[in-house]
């Protein structure tokens, strides 16, 4: 057995079997390898930042690592992006970075760099493999590392010669670290401070956005009077009918210093503190008031639902949770502004659907409006590199094949990891990617003006604008095999999202919004 | 005056009034410096790659460097493959990458990331400007360090707050340092090696590979017997009549191992001793032979050209070079086969055009069939990471407005950075691409086989096909604005380039190759 046949099998094995590639010479032999591991499938990408945001989409809603296959460093490079949003999203993940043959490392070959460097700037666990020996037990260490609790991403160096030589064998799976309890004299503080009667805000993020934490977190609430909020971008919510009505801190610092005011005890569940996304000249670089204190129930990677389950237990015992209604907006109709979009998208949003939102200025209004929709799950953009929403899509939608997916993606944005539609066509996946076609970097207007930049003048702005030429996303999605359509109306996208609901296999929807200016 | 405003002063103060751009909140300051510097042309990119793409090919036309503006550690890493592609042609660039303002770095805020470590994968020189007061000093010693021979990449990393503080002014250039003379010693020894009359060959590559260069080593060649050859893929090479008949050594091992075979003495000009690219079972990892003496006249970043005319003058006073004569192919019939697609070029190239190619396994004949053309500069890809060749005509158009220039670029490889077909149509330069559509990952077909794998199966073969969907770069750049036609013949592809080299503008011709398999 060859090391890339081993190293396929040990992943298997451990419970990774799916691989998104982008693979290179160096990788042929774990590609040749995938004849003989039909248990692995093998989900092609046209670019290597398709292949780690994918991963990144497939763990959170499978809730095991995906792997990747990587060529070299500069496709590494290629996957960093996305591999940064994995970062912060704590997903467990599985890299598989081919390079060159052992003998052939010293030669500086046109292809080498520093791989080891690079991967260690996003990386938990990095090893290189340096023998067929090793390498099925380096992988299975490597699948452990990405799964324990926090996830993490790990990335396993694989020369060429390690992948083709014989004397390798299968390796058993090591044991996945599972998320630590958290020690009852930590719940009890916490549920001190909550009898104070002090306002308090329970802040949810990681695996307290799942429904259970929500749920206890909202008995808490209910019981103590605390409010409850969420970071700004969870890697995974759950969200609808029946479930509380979660806040989410604002990403605008001053809208997220107001909706902090007045707190004098912020209680972390799953979440780190909050920060501002970036620092503005004369704010403060966090929406933490003076004189709050910051109370850790579960840190990331700590057992944030049984801590949240002992919270409600101590804190409040008998208190019913508020929880939110059954309530869709109505369909609307005329100009399709943002919030009309949002609208619509609440208005018909399936049960189970899985959201993936890389809206960014144009999901105004995308929260509230989906609030009481049927229970589904959101993914966000934990790591602010953009370009991960088409990417998530592919794979969410692997790791769901049964359930709807909805990508809400920025015309910006969907432009970084474009040919992710290309791989939601050969796989046929159920994915419906709405483009908020605002024909700019509205982001980038909106911070142009909040930094305090003074000469707006017309160099500024057509670096920030996308017209000239327009985009035509529907060209270009029909260019890689997803029919697509254009709504310039909120019945046109009423219709058209109808439709492409119903339909089998990925459909995408060029939603023209106002544009600025 | 203000960081970004000093910085952007002392670039163009420098040479530097070129910056390919994918900015972010970070660098709003930097953006909102473009209307008090009008002298600095910003040309927005859709994604960093294809920044740091055209960033490489402008400065390998220009001689000069070009500055790319990139956000945060994940906008650098989406610049990496094609920072590494330059790093490996020793292009002059200029990184400026923006970062959190220096109060914001300790928050660990989302984009947070280890910006400096990844920098020093690829640069020649990295600095931290840590104040307004240091900007516009460390941004005249980043031009000098990227300019000065060999050139390489320096990246300057900018937290916002430096940007937007007042306090900075602008700084003087630096010197540059010139490539060092080759000293007599060396040459006499070179010369004496020739003298010998063993088998020798003259190896070109960087600045050897220049007009100058080549008709010096021409006279070396015709007056010792030594043969020529270049390196496999020059950053850029002067071509066509009037120039020697320059042999580059064949990408494939066993070609590259036939060329060199027999050879006692390799005369470095220039260029590295070659490696092959991969290394492979049972292959040695280099072409040059046992037996034979590698001897340096010149080292990459010294004056090669000056080396060659004193080694001329010593060892071939008198000898009169064989050049190529005017010659083109005929316009060919029938079936579009790659090399009916090179003859096709090899009749129309236009005067002084400028060829970038990524045109990979469907670049057979083009080397021969453009030999005798008018003279042109051919850009290759230097570092092998796909992906460069649709920004680096774009960067070599906006160095060189008055000079067509031609892309031909392998379908696979064009998905990578596909979104620098707007900034074609965006800016409105004379690149004519030509898609080489033959549906696969063609090389790595090849690679699969080369390297012994055994199981290419149906899931292997799944892994390097662009079917199921094709893709339809006619849909995918009209989407993007560049007008596009589909050739399916050779009497096609010839009317189709004819009409686009004399159309001013952006053109895409998607030229349907034979399927393999």
């Amino acid at each position: 057995m060859n090391g890339a046949q081993a190293l396929i099998r040990t992943l298997v094995g451990a419970g990774v079997d799916v691989c998104f590639a982008n693979p290179g010479t160096s990788e042929m032999h774990f590609v040749a390898a995938l004849d003989d591991v039909p248990e692995m499938r093998a989900v092609l990408t046209l670019f290597e930042g398709v292949a780690t945001g994918a991963a990144d989409g497939y763990a959170r809603m499978a809730g095991r690592p995906a792997a990747t296959l990587l060529h070299l460093g500069p496709g590494m490079g290629n996957g960093l992006a996305n591999l940064h949003n994995a970062r912060r999203a704590r997903t467990p993940m599985v890299n598989v970075v081919g390079d060159h043959a052992r003998s052939h490392k010293r030669l500086d070959a046109p292809l080498e760099s520093d791989i080891d460097a690079l991967a260690g700037t996003f990386s938990g666990w990095v090893r290189r493999s340096l023998s067929p020996a090793d390498v099925a037990a380096d992988a299975a260490v490597a699948v452990a590392a990405a799964a324990s609790s926090p996830g993490s991403i790990a990335t396993l160096i694989l020369p060429a010669d390690v992948s083709w030589e014989d004397g390798a064998d299968v390796a058993a799976p090591v044991r996945v670290r599972p998320a630590p309890r958290v020690p009852s004299s930590v719940v009890d503080d916490v549920a001190a401070v909550l009898s104070s009667g002090e306002p308090a805000v329970l802040f949810l993020g990681g695996d307290a956005m799942g429904e259970e934490g929500q749920l206890a977190a909202a008995r808490v609430a209910a019981g103590t009077g605390a409010r409850l909020m969420s970071e700004t971008f969870p890697a995974r919510a759950a969200r609808g009918a029946g479930l509380p009505d979660l806040t989410r801190l604002p990403y605008p610092p001053e809208m997220a210093l107001a909706a902090l005011a007045g707190t004098r005890h912020l209680l972390l569940a799953g979440a780190e503190a909050p920060v501002h996304f970036f620092g503005y000249p004369g704010l403060p670089g966090h929406p933490v008031p003076d004189g709050c204190t910051v109370h850790v129930l579960s840190a990331p990677g700590e057992d944030a639902v049984t801590a949240l389950r002992d919270l409600a237990q101590r804190a409040a015992a008998d208190a019913e949770p508020e929880l939110l209604e059954a309530s869709r907006p109505e369909l609307p109709t005329g100009e399709l502004t943002p919030r009309a979009m949002a609208a619509v998208i609440g208005a018909l949003l399936p049960e189970r659907a899985i959201v993936v939102d890389e809206a960014l200025t144009s999901g105004v209004g995308l929260m509230e409006l989906t609030s009481g929709s049927p229970r589904h799950d959101w993914l966000a953009l934990t790591g602010g590199a953009i370009g991960d929403g088409l990417p998530m899509a592919l794979g969410a939608a692997v790791a769901c094949p049964d359930r709807p997916v909805i990508g809400i993606q920025a015309d910006g944005s969907a432009m970084y990891t474009i040919s992710a539609l290309w791989s939601h066509a050969r796989e046929q996946l159920d994915i419906t990617t709405i483009v908020c076609d605002n024909g700019s970097y509205a982001i980038l207007e909106h911070e142009l003006s909040r930094v305090g930049a003074q000469g707006d003048g017309k160099r500024a702005a057509r670096l920030l604008d996308l017209g000239g030429p327009g985009l035509d996303f529907v060209a270009i999605a029909s260019g890689m095999g997803v029919p697509a359509t254009r709504a310039t109306t909120a019945e046109e996208l009423a219709d058209q999202l109808g439709r492409a609901l119903v339909e089998p296999g990925p459909h995408l929807i060029d939603a023209v919004l106002p544009r600025r200016g």
